[in-house]
């Protein structure tokens, strides 16, 4: 599981930083990858990484200002160009069907693939044995939503050394034993699963929030995460600005992850009027606050660490 | 006068081709560039070149497939946020207002100077008294436009040292003897504006062809132009598929620029299957037919000669 950065900027693209979108890769997960927010070029970025967009099985959409959304329909058609036959799903703020389908139709844009769109409110939007995915609102100039990813735990991994040691061989006996069965042998022996399962792997969380001033939803939402992306439109001192703006300034990004208990926190979203050279100054800002923190920029891959108990 | 290919790609991006547009530079003629399509990620290739969208005058789009508007809205929005507040045309066949409208609704893009869309029909589609842009309909597999834009003929330059010889100094006067008036000066001579101006500068003609077979429309627009502009999405042999596909092979391009008799020829939206190193291949199966022919690449700019008589 890791996050790779393909859009890291504010508002229009510049030459650094291209406006926003951000991939989950959940390919050892489900051979899957989940995009959130797909700004103008995302699809071309993608071009100078090793992702495919037939691999893309989802886009959460963080809100509909344009540089969070005028990739999408280019992605979408390439995406089916390219081979992709495979279900996508769409989540995002209401509009983004109107948007969407008006996009395609007016380009004559024929996909090869079953698009479903889904229009969102705050809640549960995702769920199934693997992952939890929830919404909220947070607090911008139009809705904008944050998500809470939550990997479900996974019960540990079975002894087969053991097991075969015991003449235990495997055989569909395994899966009963993983799941936690109790079970009476031909032999008449009694073994219970458990015995043989390794300590249960705690699931990651993972929150991704569009922009927004700090506010109780995204503290809500990065309660205790191992990993929180949070856009720094601005720097320290322009909280001014960034209060005007509907963003969040480096320094209200770490103190939001220092109150929500997060054990990591990334700067995303950072304003084209910050140059490249400035980036290591926006993230010292960060640190005087939260010190376990990161910046993103183009193409910065980020491995979510395995929780544990 | 130059052309600016920022996008020269067909169908989707690759690393070294994007999708397509098309820079009209009129600076030295109107301070303004007019832009021929606007795949996804224009703005981002304006960011390499010097050209300000804020010069930006009008745009012209060819037809609605994807590769040629999906960056149309990025674009327009870009404009306003970098202090554009001059006027802008956007001309396009009927479609193009819906999608724009809905881009700018739903992103909630606010833009800070008048865009005026006009949904346009075969035809004059724009005419004041620097240029004329005709408009005709090519043989593609949605609705494709093909531009012919005409700049009239300049009245040669005003003899200002011999005017002064004469003793008739600078003034009102030189204005209404450049637009060849017979005058009665204080002294009582007469003189003659036709007398004082040198030779007329002849306008120069360029063809900017969207997405098509070789088809009668296209030999139409391009008669006798200075620069014809034509698609060569295949390469020669393939013809089968360029008639499937609705679009020319590079001959064909060639073909058709030697049957109108125009000066020089561009090939332009190649397909992507092409790698870089082929470019001199597609080229010189042009040439074969046509010599005075170039292939565009992306910031390939080519200067259109002045004309003469
Ligand atoms: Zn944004
Ligand atoms: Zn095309």
């Amino acid at each position: 599981m890791e996050l790779l950065f393909l859009g890291t900027g504010a508002g229009v693209p510049a030459k650094h930083r291209n406006v926003s979108s951000l991939a989950l890769k959940l390919l050892d997960e489900r051979n899957a990858v989940w995009l959130f927010d797909c700004g103008e070029a995302t699809q071309h970025q993608i071009l100078h990484t090793s992702l495919k967009p037939r691999k893309i099985e989802k886009i959460f959409i963080t809100h509909l200002h344009g540089d969070h959304i005028f990739g999408l329909p280019g992605l979408l058609g390439s995406r089916s160009f390219q081979g992709g036959l495979s279900d996508l799903t769409v989540y995002g703020p209401p509009g983004i069907r109107d948007y969407i389908d008006i996009s395609l139709q007016v380009s004559q844009t024929h996909l090869k693939y079953p698009l479903k769109i889904v229009e969102i409110t705050e809640g549960i939007i995702f769920e199934d044995e693997q992952f939890l995915v929830e919404a909220r609102l947070l607090d911008h100039a139009i809705s904008s939503f944050g998500f809470r990813i939550t990997e479900k735990d996974k019960p540990g991994t079975l002894d087969a050394t053991q097991l075969m040691a015991e003449g235990i061989m495997p055989g569909p006996i395994y899966q009963r034993l993983k799941n936690g069965e109790i079970i009476t042998l031909d032999d008449g022996r009694t073994i219970a699963g458990h015995d043989y399962l390794g300590p249960d792997q705690k699931g990651r969380i993972i929150t991704i929030l569009g922009d927004t001033r700090p506010c109780t939803n995204a503290l809500k939402l990065a309660d205790s995460a191992d990993l929180l992306v949070h856009e720094a439109t601005f720097a320290a001192g322009s909280e001014g600005m960034a209060t005007e703006y509907f963003h969040s300034t480096t320094t209200q990004a770490a103190q939001l992850a220092k109150e929500a208990g997060v054990k990591m926190l990334c700067l995303n979203h950072i304003s084209s009027r910050y140059l490249k050279e400035q980036s290591k100054q926006l993230l010292e800002e960060a640190k005087g606050i939260f010190p376990n923190t990161v910046i993103a920029s183009d193409f910065f891959e980020l491995a979510v660490p395995v929780g544990s108990k």
